[in-house]
């Protein structure tokens, strides 16, 4: 396996404070080790040796109640036709399913509408040893609820501490958060939206909201760069994925990810058992052929 | 994509009446269209294009109301070592996570227990569109439930008919239920415990009780015996998967996966919108570059 010890993607697409969305180029390929497009799905598949191992580690410590506690929680944002969904199956693919916790939070109920907005986030976090990912998040409640106007300014200002204050809790207690907003442009969403309505195959990823959502993209993105600017603390900061290359945005997830893990550095569990004479009892237990 | 007409796995591996685990041969590679071991990966990969493209539409179907509700329940029983965990890796892995529904059935809480022993199964049933996959299931109930005599015979005798009756109702209700039996020879399963004891990196999946469970093998075998005489009915078949090779027994859920999917035959929903409307609407919903 490769390690790439000089590359280091969370810096390279970590938010900065004073950068502004629209000084992002949503096609930039940062950090990308090769050439192009066509290198792109064997670079990206060749992570996965190291991401399952991680993983495994990770799934692994958990079953010891005297390893640490610790899950890897990532939480997806971003417009309509951003990619969340193609993530989840080309980078999380990579990885065995049953250290997957996956969560796509919709529309609230009536029940989670009567509780707090955290509420239903924190009944969705992943257990201990999974690798969470969210399908959007907490941070719906200042993007739709801000621009529909679903609650008072208020309300939607004093989310961003309560955001930053429930995260850091969370990071206190043993959990990993990496953040990725999937950066588009607008012309790349209409494109990806007309290959939906053009492929009847595609037809049921279209809703007819889609469209209303659209027309208020900048409001959408001024709401996204106050959430990216509030909520960009150290414990959990916000990582900006140049995504209108389908190909880029999984690699770099995908790279992302590792180097979370790696950071994380899962070990494998001691035996709580004499291995010595488990296997003589292994031997022993039945008479061959049985 | 080839479809192997002539193939039907299902013929192959269901259970037959009479029949007795004993004179099945659990390194048997009936149907496997290669020549061997070598050739397994990529015949089973080479079944991942159509797994997805079904797993896709059973999905999209799930999104229209109007289409019939349905899933598919995969159920994994067999001996510690079996390969219900590489089966999932292996196999599932071969498809979207966000379509599977994966729950993993350990011993009894208290709860669990105070209610009747489908309680816990009919809670973790897949939503409407799902693969659902059970790593042991209700069927754990007329295996340790007896051979431990957690229960008296009079008890899990009548669970036979209980679980039939709550299968044909799943089938009823637009749940295609698919159950392996993973058939290993105790040889082999020596081969696998020793190899957990081998490499520190798999003792975390080795557990003391899996020698006592191991000592128990002729009881446990008649259990599954019977078991699987009892429960193979025509709405809910079981199969007996050989399972002392891996690259086989991955092969072969995948394939038998392949053929349930294709007979359940979802269908990608129709658009529920005028397309040429929506696409005119799209084109105009924002100012090019805004």
């Amino acid at each position: 396996m490769r390690h790439h010890p000089e590359l280091d993607l969370r810096s390279s697409l970590r938010a900065q404070a004073g950068q502004q969305l629209a000084d992002l180029d949503p096609r930039s390929t940062v950090g990308f080790p090769g050439k192009g497009k066509a290198q792109a799905p064997a670079l990206t598949a060749a992570l996965a040796p190291e991401l399952s191992d991680w993983q495994e580690r990770l799934y692994a410590e958990s079953r010891d109640d005297d390893m640490p506690s610790r899950a890897l929680l990532v939480i997806l944002q971003g417009m309509d036709t951003s990619g969340k969904g193609g993530i989840i199956r080309h980078v999380f693919g990579l990885v065995d399913p049953q250290g997957l916790a996956l969560h796509a939070f919709k529309q609230p109920t009536k029940e989670e509408l009567s509780h707090n907005f955290l509420w239903r986030i924190k009944r969705a976090l992943p257990d201990r040893g999974m690798i969470g990912i969210f399908d959007r998040s907490q941070y719906e409640d200042v993007l739709i609820g801000r621009v529909d106007q679903l609650v008072s300014p208020e309300v939607w200002q004093q989310r961003y501490l309560q955001i930053n204050r429930f995260e850091a809790d969370l990071v206190a207690h043993g959990v990993t958060v990496m953040k990725c907003f999937l950066h588009i442009s607008p012309d790349e969403q209409k494109k990806r939206l007309l290959e939906r309505l053009d492929n009847p195959e595609k037809h049921w990823k279209f809703s007819a909201s889609d469209v209303p959502v659209r027309r208020k993209w900048p409001q959408y993105q001024e709401a996204y760069q106050d959430a990216i600017n509030q909520c960009n603390t150290d414990a959990a900061p916000w990582y900006v994925i140049p995504s209108d290359r389908k190909w880029y945005r999984n690699w770099a997830v995908a790279r992302l990810l590792l180097e979370h893990l790696r950071e994380m550095r899962p070990a494998w569990p001691p035996a709580e058992f004499d291995v010595a004479a488990m296997r003589l009892a292994v031997e022993e237990s039945l008479p061959s052929g049985a």
